[in-house]
């Protein structure tokens, strides 16, 4: 059984077994609000009246709770329960299988941290592909680069597409950029019929690894990465939390050092309403004209796009920031990227 | 009325009153367990039965709840409800007035940033004073520094002291030194009977503005501490969340920098298990020899006391790192500080 290494005194071992989340349920978040029509949501039980909860074996234990003001949509595509409510403190909120996507007053760190990460460590990116991502927050930032001419996005579930654009306009207007070609479906296809060495940056930005992006943490979907990238390109991917996955992070980063010839780090950013308030990052390149993510040779934060929609989050100073880790972590990331 | 700057789309300006918040009641959580009688504990409140919610003003519609497996002690002193509570995932967590103060899990970055911000920032830190931190924590880091001759520490809250003593052993162990004074009482007070330039550091570890450590937070109280430094001397306080508490940190900037005419600097940390899974420092150098908190001068990440007992959080990047600022946050403390 694969050990989970946690900050702590030494004297208190917290543990819990690979297993025991791979065998776990769902998400299984909680809701209980009167909806408009004065029933009780369907598929949901109490925890908190009024307040959703996110209770999940990804985090046993511990739960964040929103309180609700209304309730906007519920429904149910081919891949995942999908709701959005509108919280009364941070704004507009997207969950997905119970798990908490987006909301307005945070997002602006999860978006700009995931995108301008790779694509400011590389000079002039032409093409990209973000994968998941269907909220359009992603390319909203990949929109800023004026040298890029093309970006595709593959995104499985048409019903987070839809529900962004209806909710969250000032995140799906990344939809509106005439260089984005959507495609609807399975990131991991897209990706094998992608000809070799097409795109200077992939940006995967999935959900957690149980439920329908299982697969974009494992090997396999990364050499797909690798071989869609020119030499010398970039991989960003969504990376779980140092306190609370090391054990997922661990296995993330061999499998990366493994196929990824180029550089292979981990960074990290604060969003509030991720569990343990922090998410990572993958940041890896192949091999070809070297990338030194730590230091940034594309900096967006002197762009012009800046004049119209400054950023909220990003600046060249935390990009460098996001690279440095808590001992406890580096230790461990350290040891298996050497 | 102040407002609130929040990131987040500018066409959802969250705003919340500084008064909305004076005038709240004291931070008011909830818990529902059953004790070792078996009966429900008093002045608990039913919410999610078995687990702790952290409701307060300070952070209104959002609460983070830990599962508990038992409640381990629950008193009332002199200024505060004091509670520990054995949690399912992170180890004993101590509680002060229905707030989170430390978890085991955790602690060590909250700790170890408190503590080592400010005194790898001088060389050779003789005396120290540390104002609250009655469990013993920030003093299990003061004393990694063989140069320190005096550690004082001054808490108002005898409970919090015991307490700490009789169920987190690995973090009152700081009280063993023998060069730690603990002072009973308050720390206002304290300071105001200190002779001028006393202490090389001052190190306030404080709980949020509500409640006994709200004079913390005033300018009276930093034109204390400035007066009880020696000329180049420094001061960390806890200084609350940029997610939440903007308002709260600008007031605190400003009056810094009306009182310290060396540094004043804002850095912060991911702590899980406060409010927005981030908390953040005022450090400041009283006129003197410069200080530049930014670049540590003495490093205690290459100190011997590593070796018996290794830092779990802190070392010489994440120091640096921890003064880089989101943009939403730098514009407004740069905005104070210069």
């Amino acid at each position: 059984m694969a050990e989970e290494i946690v900050a702590g005194s030494a004297d208190f071992p917290l543990k819990r077994s690979r297993e025991e989340e791979e065998n776990g349920v769902y998400a299984a978040s909680t809701v209980s609000v009167e909806t408009d029509t004065g029933k009780e949501a369907d598929g949901v039980s109490a925890v908190i009246p009024g307040w959703f909860s996110e209770i999940s074996p990804m985090w046993p234990g511990e739960a964040h709770s929103l309180k609700i003001e209304k309730i906007l949509f519920q429904g149910k595509s081919d891949y995942q329960d999908v709701m959005v409510f509108q919280s009364s403190t941070y704004g507009k909120v997207l969950v997905l299988d119970g798990v908490i996507q987006l909301t307005e007053r945070d997002e602006c760190a999860y978006q700009e941290m995931i995108t301008h990460l790779p694509l400011c460590s590389i000079p002039n990116p032409v093409k990209v592909l973000v994968i998941g991502g269907g909220d359009g927050g992603v390319l909203r930032e990949v929109a800023r680069y004026s040298s890029i001419e093309k970006i595709d996005i593959c995104e499985i579930d048409k019903m987070v597409v839809d529900v962004s654009k209806q909710f969250f306009p000032a995140v799906a207007v990344g939809y509106e950029d005439p260089r984005v070609t959507l495609h609807v479906g399975d990131g991991v296809a897209f990706l094998k019929a992608v000809p070799a060495g097409t795109y200077d940056a992939v940006i995967v930005d999935s959900s957690d690894p149980i439920g329908p992006a299982q697969e974009l943490f494992e090997k396999p979907f990364f050499q797909t990465v690798a071989n869609a990238l020119r030499p010398g390109g970039v991989v960003c991917t969504q990376a779980e939390s140092i306190w609370l996955h090391m054990h997922i992070i661990e296995d993330i980063v061999a499998n990366c050092r493994q196929i990824f010839k180029g550089s292979v780090n981990y960074a990290w950013t604060t969003v509030p309403t991720y569990p343990s308030g922090v998410i990572g990052f993958m940041l890896c390149s192949t091999e070809g004209p070297a990338v030194d993510f730590k230091h940034p040779v594309n900096p967006i934060d002197a762009n012009d796009s800046q004049k119209s929609r400054p950023l909220k989050f990003y600046n060249s100073e935390i990009h460098t920031a996001a690279f440095c880790l808590p001992s406890f972590a580096k230790k461990v990331i350290d040891a298996k990227a050497n």
